[in-house]
């Protein structure tokens, strides 16, 4: 059994691990997938995904998730969800309905109610203060987005799932990249599979993880594919905001690209789980 | 002055004719563009889009739409907006916004409301009428979900607009692929323009729209381009539902394609406003 995982930030170190070690002891990818994920979301300690997220203007917690199954293509995505914990799991559930798999707001709680979720307050006190805070300063937005993606293979399978509460200070009912297949997740199991973080409205026009897998399609190993992608739109676009990939190949090979600071987690059958930092001197040149 | 117009369905020819009449004139891209869309948003007979619209499994209307600018590839999107009828303008404005450019539901609405825009009982007494007899016989879906979209070069510079009322009896708050970036709609004045109509989560995770642009990008002409963005996704996917797209290159130069019975409209500085068939005998044999 081979298998391989690449993640976003270090807040996904704790459950990249739990998902490597689920594997090793013969799990599903999709749960080993959707445990680490959910890892991350249960934490109310990071502030941009799931329980203890920050809030939009309004001071409302409001949630976007996506899924995707690259053996099929098939995916599933929930948008601007409200008081639900484990938006990872709506998302996949969503994955397996005929149409319908995008859903947002109220129409996105009715389904996760209807397939036995329950609901959360999910603003915890400290999120709360945070938000208070800001919004006595200024009102401006912090760009505060970190949106944990897990990308995984095994033998030959990919799966990708991405969460997040999205944009500190958002419009009611913004919904960003994460829940946009193309933009904020894409596999292939055929190909491979790249994940977005960072200002979600420059990753739905770059349309970077879709973009990404189609340059390994092309031949592309995953490293220059990824660098090339977010580089490529560098070129076309003055001013691009903060933007990280994550991307792993269908042998799961893994690379990543930023034009800001960033950090990512790998696992494998053969590699422990351990964190990698990716720094950016300036935006126009990348090193890692 | 030079311009070229393409847009989907018989349902488009007057408003491209009101569009091309704009642009003999001296009107701006946008404003034709705009001014075709609303032609159909406005007309109560097209029950895909727009005022009449059929509705949801509830009964309730709503509405995507997204607005695409080729110059700095900026998008503004709306999904599932209610009681407005000309979404394609709402859309339009987000795509001026430095974030929050995709808005769903009740944000959306709000949105619209705080900048002039006046809400409208959008569900006529015939729309009604066909989703209580489609209610009373089975709750199936019946696939009509005929979405207008326009692509517009004027002395280079595109634009794309997209606006629907959806699936007909789809889930509540369920997005399609309208206002996704990359799926329902993409353009680059510096190389062309596509935009899909069809079952909107086929669409939404091949992102042809993107895809049309990139083969274009990489050298292919227009027509070769937006049949191949099908042909590719129909080898890798089994039973893709139906698909229809339009296409246009920087120069003006228009193809579309499909794996069904379609039709669109042209219109240029040289060419008057017409509706062309499409006729699929077959899902592997495309011709026109």
């Amino acid at each position: 059994m081979k298998y391989s995982l690449i993640a976003t930030w270090n807040m996904s170190l704790n459950g990249i691990g739990i998902a490597a070690n689920l594997l090793d002891n013969g799990a599903d990818l999709k749960d080993a997938i959707i445990a680490g994920i959910n890892d991350v979301e249960n934490n109310p300690n990071f502030h941009s995904v799931g329980y203890g997220g920050l809030p939009d203007i309004n001071g409302e917690c409001s949630f976007d998730a996506g899924f995707m199954n690259g053996d099929n293509l098939k995916f599933g995505a929930v948008g601007s969800l409200r008081n639900i914990k484990n938006v990872i799991n709506v998302a996949e559930l969503l994955s397996h309905e005929e149409r319908n798999n995008f859903l947002v707001g109220q129409g996105a709680l009715d389904y996760a109610l209807a397939h036995g979720f329950k609901t959360c307050d999910m603003l915890t006190k400290e999120s709360y203060d945070i938000y208070k805070k800001e919004l006595d300063n200024n009102k401006t937005v912090i760009p505060y987005h970190d949106t944990v993606c897990f990308i995984g293979m095994k033998d030959g399978h990919m799966l990708t799932g991405v969460s997040t509460s999205g944009l500190f200070m958002k419009h009611k009912d913004r919904i960003g990249d994460s829940p946009i297949c193309g933009a904020g997740f894409y596999c292939d199991s055929k190909i491979g599979g790249c994940c977005a973080t960072g200002m979600g409205e420059d990753v739905a026009r770059s349309l970077l993880s879709y973009r990404c897998v189609s340059l390994m399609k092309d031949g592309l190993d995953v490293d220059t594919a990824v660098k090339k992608s977010l580089k490529e739109f560098e070129e076309r676009i003055d001013n691009v905001r903060d933007i990280s990939l994550i991307a792993m190949d269908k042998d799961g090979n893994v690379s990543a690209t930023t034009n800001n600071d960033f950090a990512y987690t790998i696992a494998s059958s053969e590699v422990k789980p351990h964190a990698i930092q990716l720094r950016t001197k300036n935006i126009n040149k990348i090193v890692d």
